[in-house]
């Protein structure tokens, strides 16, 4: 039995996508033609509008419909930094953020002028949310990740809103990671609207709740001032130019409604499993630690430090095994590098390339949980015994 | 009977698109995912993307996919923009490009110290070859359109690319309309690989060739210096972050095969269509005139002008009698301006107000050719009595 627990990297297509889908492509038109056919498409789009807009907690017109989260973050930053206030230069960017939102920052640190300013994370996760407020005033624009990635710990979104509202700065929030999985409500984060700042933006995808991937949206707000990533025709308000996917933004909707409907429920199932996981690995493997925050984490989401093991020749011994995880970290050329997040939580660089993550997802079930259990031992024995040779290889030479 | 004469908005989905899309789907991973799940879905994103390179004729690893032709677009301008040589601060942009390129350079210009190096059409909507290869020297980059979205008319692309490669300047070739309908051949029409210079990148969309909305590729030349628009996880040679589409992928690719398998057969039969069209409504409204190139020109594509007509009063009029066309212009806020195209080709306001834009597609048949000559004739007279009583009302007021 094939076992996937990497739900955080793409999780399966839900049935309620699929069918809005192919539904969508039994009408045919572009939505911005203003011909009937047009209209007719552009309907289906605005009813799929409306209900990202009602799983989102903001107004239909603030969901800009993009290619992804990623997307989504790339405009929301670098359209409120080309849209900031003149003079200001720094952009609050906390540890351990996900690298659509990081590798931004550094470019526009690199070519466009911007000054980071950091805020440490806890050794949980926890963004500091002194740190946070200190870092904001005078700077141009702030992001958070409303839940990490990597190590699932929960950050205290309407804390993080107040903090840029009550400093007058751009907040983007990056709930990616967090829809389907946790509340996640735009305006009841937002609060009161102050005049440029507070919470303004907010990136969501998804394939990360069973829509399809190449699908997702940034919420804007209404009263955000923001520069467009792709021009052209003048689609959606202006902040995104390119023809409107409408079978995309359909299963996209159905996908959040579905994840929506069933978000309590399936949350406290995935938190048992996940539970039975993780005291099941640290019964088996006593060196084994979780990270992360140990109570307000993503339900999903299992985040081990396993020392003395390579995570990366673990995450091979475990594919062999038809065990499907994560080492949490890009590894996009192949090379194994240390996860930046586990690095921000004050671990070493060899604790930062011990970590597997193991993610929950709609198709997880309890033999899933004990089959990884049952054959996680002797890959991680083996994945000690091979960094073992390893190291006394590199002796030798 | 409705009949949608409009593919160049959007065209039906192939059922060999939509196959593609289902079947990707029963394979579960991110294709960055190193696990074996991940690198199933790998293959599925390589053997698309040799697909469509074999269809484009570049390399495989030169297709970068995108959002669509707009993403596209925006990725290749921005991108050498901002990777241009030090010093280099002119756009060669032909008048009547597409609102995809026109509007990036715009923004280039308003907001990024570009500055823009026009060529002028000549009346049937050809790029003045000398002219163009006249504003090349000492430019940061150029773009122009393989054929007109509008009119139609047909570009010497391999000419374009020749005087950009002799001016050792990067080229731009957006190819968005052209795909399915004439050969479009990166590698022949870049010819010798120039230093910087010459044919760098080009642009094309799934949904015109009868692939998904929401999918597109920009070819990128493997000695192009350029900037990613999208940062984050280092997918498609640092080129575009993201989460890479599978399924939209392999869906791209089963269509623009298809198209392609099929476009010699298909443009003539289209191009018969289309000159039954042309002929019936010169013979029944002998005051129309087509626009654009009468012989190097889209096999679907028929562009007419009506004196006397508002073409946004012809178009309700005909969507009315059940059949959908364009007015070819962008009419976004649902305020319908003059063509920018009709104007490049030397017409007035008026004439740029009043035309229509037939686009045929691998759906078309004798049937609708026939339908719409009974249906027009009517239309046409109502929208010129329209605009008569129109002028009168104006003229008392």
């Amino acid at each position: 039995m094939r076992v996937y627990l990497d739900h955080a990297a793409t999780t399966p297509l839900r049935a309620e996508a699929r069918e809005a889908w192919l539904a969508a492509h039994e009408v045919l038109g572009n939505p911005s033609s203003i011909h009937g056919a047009g209209q007719d498409a552009r309907r289906l789009l605005e009813d799929a509008r409306d209900g990202l807009a009602e799983v989102l907690g903001c107004q239909s017109i603030e969901v800009v419909l993009t290619s992804g989260g990623t997307e989504a973050a790339n405009l929301a930053l670098k359209g409120l930094w080309w849209a900031r206030e003149p003079g200001a230069r720094a952009v609050v960017l906390p540890d351990g953020e996900h690298h659509a939102t990081l590798d931004v920052v550094g470019w526009l640190a690199a070519s466009q002028e911007a000054e980071v300013r950091s805020v440490p994370l806890d050794p949980v996760g926890r963004i500091d949310g002194d740190s946070f407020a200190a870092a904001l005033p005078g700077t141009a624009l702030a992001t958070a990740l409303v839940a990490n990635n990597e190590v699932g710990t929960i950050q205290d979104a309407a804390g993080l809103a107040a903090a840029a509202s009550g400093a007058g700065i751009p907040l983007h929030l990056d709930a990616v990671s967090a829809l389907g999985q946790i509340p996640v409500d735009f305006a009841a984060w937002r609060g009161a609207v102050s005049a440029r700042g507070g919470l303004v933006a907010m990136s969501v995808s998804a394939h990360k709740v069973g829509g399809p991937v190449g699908v997702g949206a940034a919420v804007v707000s209404r009263h955000a001032t923001m520069t467009p990533l792709l021009h052209g025709g003048g689609q959606q308000r202006g902040l995104r130019a390119g023809t409107q996917d409408v079978a995309g933004a359909a299963a996209f909707a159905a996908a959040a409604r579905a994840a929506e409907a069933e978000r309590e429920r399936e949350s406290a199932r995935l938190a048992a499993l996940r539970d039975r996981l993780v005291s099941g690995i640290l019964h088996s493997i006593p060196a084994a630690r979780l990270l992360g925050d140990p109570h307000d984490r993503l339900p999903g989401n299992a985040h081990v430090l396993f020392p003395d093991a390579a995570g990366e020749t673990l995450l091979f011994l475990l594919d062999m095994a038809g065990v499907a995880v994560s080492t949490g970290s890009a590894c996009q050329a192949g090379v194994a590098e240390p996860s930046h997040v586990v690095l921000a939580l004050g671990h070493d660089d060899r604790a930062a390339r011990s970590v597997l993550r193991f993610t929950l997802g709609h198709t997880s079930t309890a033999d899933d949980v004990e089959s990884v259990l049952a054959r996680l031992p002797d890959a991680y024995a083996r994945a000690v015994a091979s960094g073992a040779s390893g190291a006394r290889s590199a002796g030798r030479s």
